[in-house]
């Protein structure tokens, strides 16, 4: 389903090349400052036109149609519409027939039986994170004591970002890359055991973020390699400082006061411009596919601001449920 | 919150030194045969007593209190205790004094202004799993043309998993691990893009077992080293088979038909022999901390279970959603 | 919070006099014959105009936003907006300091501490009940074996309601209204015993509906007074049709196969042209107050639409989930 | 599904002639007082043994075997079991033949496929109301500055009610009643606009109340009847106190500060003694059932303490959403 939170609570909608994409936030507090400025520099963060990214360039104008009043939150449901504008005219329709690798055209053909807007990925497309960005902003207002920071540190594998997409893009390849986000601020006692560990729910809506292959906190997989003495951070003083961070800010789900860190890893992006194989779902037969249009070089590069808004997003919904 | 899942729901309930611990299984088809002695192979599995596990010996014994009836499920909800019978009568007191590094004592203390349940780790405990694996004994029965294998692969770094668990018990140390998981014959379409991903709702449960650090699927943390062109997935037939499963198993947060794959990292046990430094929360001093009694050299040996069992929550949901 | 549903899940948004009202519907299959001109026959009925009705004229034209594509549901969720046209730019802000009786003005200001929407009732209008309707002829397609018919038997406790909105008009006032509900062809096993059953699900959503005071299924209040001879239904044939029909079609929260029947009591609109006293929130004195504008002298005439809407909504959800 | 809150969350469990019937409540804030003692009064009221309630008597003696630690609860899932002794072996295999009117039984056959417990109406049992209770002792707690009163105001049509009950024994009929609850104390602002209003969650719960067929909120059904001028509540101070109660306390779906008022229409019991008519499914003929064993004469004698505790638990999860 398309809804997620207990009490911060968004709904997102739409599909690449239909008529819009957008969001509905409830259980947002009334009084907060909000207007569709606020999202701009968000979304400018998550906007095509980087090197890497897809040369598709919408202006990616949020309309706020419901829940803000003389400038301010009311208390009732947010949505927030963006409108396609720039959706090509072409003929989308022979993904129903080639499917192409590392997409959701083969699983959406089968899931919804035909009846998928299969054009650019309809709603399984990373449009829809214009929907998280503009929720994540919102988010961002109801823990402003939270400072939230993610970073892309590598690309194709290397710390030089900007050469591995130089290279990639002469290639016509695609890379992945590894981002960490960090949060600074919670109070401790955010999260509950079990279920809504803060870990899972974050985890939960970080792999709704399209590409993403896994996550780990504080020492992460690293963690496997470590012993318990060298593993256990040391509380320093009664406010629970630890001399160390290797549980990334959380113990049993709970934040304990210290920096919350995470990292994900991105996939390289399936559209690429080299010849693919796949199946041709009429003949039959192995077919070569070429992508032709636009797509990103390195998906990752985009992860950063959509990362830090499904971590405000998650943490937004844990104050509300403590207060 | 302690309940997950929407059609297929559980909620589990207890405590490590209290009189129970416990699930209530909801959501479960009529018709299913069930009885306690199906749990066994399972919680044996879980149990402790192996080489490396804490030598605290319990019986585990689950009792089904509802929801079956002449040996089969109602469709009415399944509740099934454990009591616990080897709880130790000593004092636990000191916990709410001296937290132990990498435990929830300080976090538990603050967030529920010192009325929790210490003993033990109280519901914080690793001993709710028992929970997970006599709800996962439920839901592999309702998808029983899946076949779900998890396994421990590697310990303290180490492939040869006896000889790391032998090191660290010798050094009175704790281990960590990496446990992977599969499920084979999962049917294309389980599963639904953003908030119900495959992925999203794997995580959300995995990261609510204690001392898991990370999770990735498929390819997971080597995808952000590779290009697109190596990553993707030929599709090789109709069915959707691919060639490789850099994938997982999964696309666009729904299965595609070839075998999920997962592996997850779990960190050292945070309770060790070894003297520890932590904050005496009363003088507000550094104090030496010694953990007296029985504990798990490696916890990341109990995991596979575990693992298997809330893979098998997530998908047998899936399954009742998808119908 | 502004959702509803397990699987047929609706997001509802909007204010009276802010820039559009809408609903997000998730949860619907895809292949569904969906377009604009399907909702227009319910809005119409729903529709200001009729004799007792306020004279607001919009046209309600629904915009579908996504989830339908070559005039067929995808099985992503649809968003249907209702543009805002004739909002009277007039000045509401007196509502904060003088709240009218029977409204939602004084607890909204309370509330939402000042924040609220207050212009025509905000977030709290019957407008709202605009994307019941459209989410209701969604749900209806989903249950297109089921024939449900509501129907306002009684105004002003008067049979000839013609006659008796008249004479409210004439006086001024405004009367409130008894309206029936039957649904044919539910078939035997939807709904669950307890928090699903049928008649907690209905009610819950007919409660959402503004105005609303009383609802009763089958033989309802009158049942205080019978015996379990009358009461009881007579299972006539193995299908298990009664002879009677004072269970309303429901045993034990669950459809029997027979027809479903309820009937709801709607208060006289708040809004009269009548003078009336309330308090003045800043002088503390009372004062009188008179409501300028248009507004229903019945709402009850436009409440079996929307009754049909919710009843529709409550029953997709129990056929997606038996399935 | 049969977990119902958001934040204050309870799930029952249990069958009336299997091994319990019990509750988890999730969400319960720590530190308040808690023992099995505190339920006993409540459980009392309910308790069969009183004229006109069956003669069924159970100790009815519940154990809590989670989420209370040293008196208190501690923030964890509280687990209440009630174990089933009185539960006579006699065979209620004839129910899936000939099901009873009135009853769940044949819905319940066809629904679970004939793998319910239909022994005693299974889970469908009024004995799931303990479970209901438990957790109502719990809420009233936690809502400790409101005062919920429910009572039995009319039986059998008559005022007299010990009068309608002797004759109803004697006739060996049941009768059905009238109940009214009240509650004093809330506090302006707890509920929500639409599908979370207080009138729509306290019918939700209501309405899981077996035997119940109406309810109505402050005017009720005779709302209908009334005029605007009438029926709105006059508001004669800051505080929103109004002159007259016409709304229940409730506008817009939010508590005004005056008293919460609403009537519950109860049917006559299902189970009488005298021969009634139905169909036997395997002959497929009408058959005469004559009900043995113990019945109450009018249920309408236990709902009270029960209307009390659905009241707390809607009310219990309002405040913890509003805090």
């Amino acid at each position: 389903m398309n809804t997620f939170g207990q009490i911060f609570r968004i709904s997102i909608f739409g599909e690449s090349h239909g008529k819009s994409v957008g969001v509905t936030v409830d259980g947002c507090p009334p009084g907060i400052d909000l207007c569709e400025e606020d999202m701009l520099e968000d979304l400018a963060r998550r906007q095509a036109g980087a090197k890497g990214t897809t040369p598709r360039k919408e202006k990616d104008l949020p309309e706020i149609i419901s829940g803000v009043f003389n400038g301010k939150t009311t208390g009732a449901p947010i949505t927030v519409v963006f409108r396609n504008e720039n959706t090509r005219s072409k003929d989308y329709s022979q993904l129903k027939v080639v499917p192409r690798p590392g997409h959701a055209d083969f699983v959406a053909l089968k899931k919804y039986r035909g009846f998928n807007d299969y054009r650019g990925g309809g709603h399984f497309s990373g449009r829809l994170t214009l929907a998280l960005v503009a929720a994540g902003v919102i988010a961002k207002k109801i823990i402003s004591q939270v400072k939230i920071a993610a970073k892309l540190i590598e690309a194709g594998g290397q710390n030089n970002i900007e050469k591995a997409v130089d290279e990639a893009l002469k290639k016509r390849e695609s890379i992945g890359g590894i981002v960490t986000c960090s949060a600074k601020g919670i109070p401790i006692g955010w999260g509950e055991p079990f279920f809504d560990s803060i870990e899972a729910v974050i985890s939960h809506l970080v792999f709704s973020i399209p590409a993403i292959k896994g996550i780990e906190f504080g020492s992460g997989f690293q963690a496997a390699k470590m012993t318990g003495s060298e593993h256990n951070d040391e509380i320093i003083d009664p406010e629970g400082r630890t001399k160390t961070n290797h549980a990334g800010g959380i113990n049993g789900g709970i934040s304990n006061g210290n920096e919350l860190v995470f990292r994900v890893a991105v996939k390289p992006t399936s559209s690429i411009s080299l010849p693919q194989e796949t199946i041709n779902l009429k003949t039959r037969q192995t077919e070569q596919l070429k992508i032709k249009g636009r797509h990103d070089a390195c998906i990752a590069l985009r992860v950063p601001v959509v990362l830090e808004a499904v971590t405000a997003i998650a943490l937004a919904d844990f104050k509300l449920i403590v207060k």
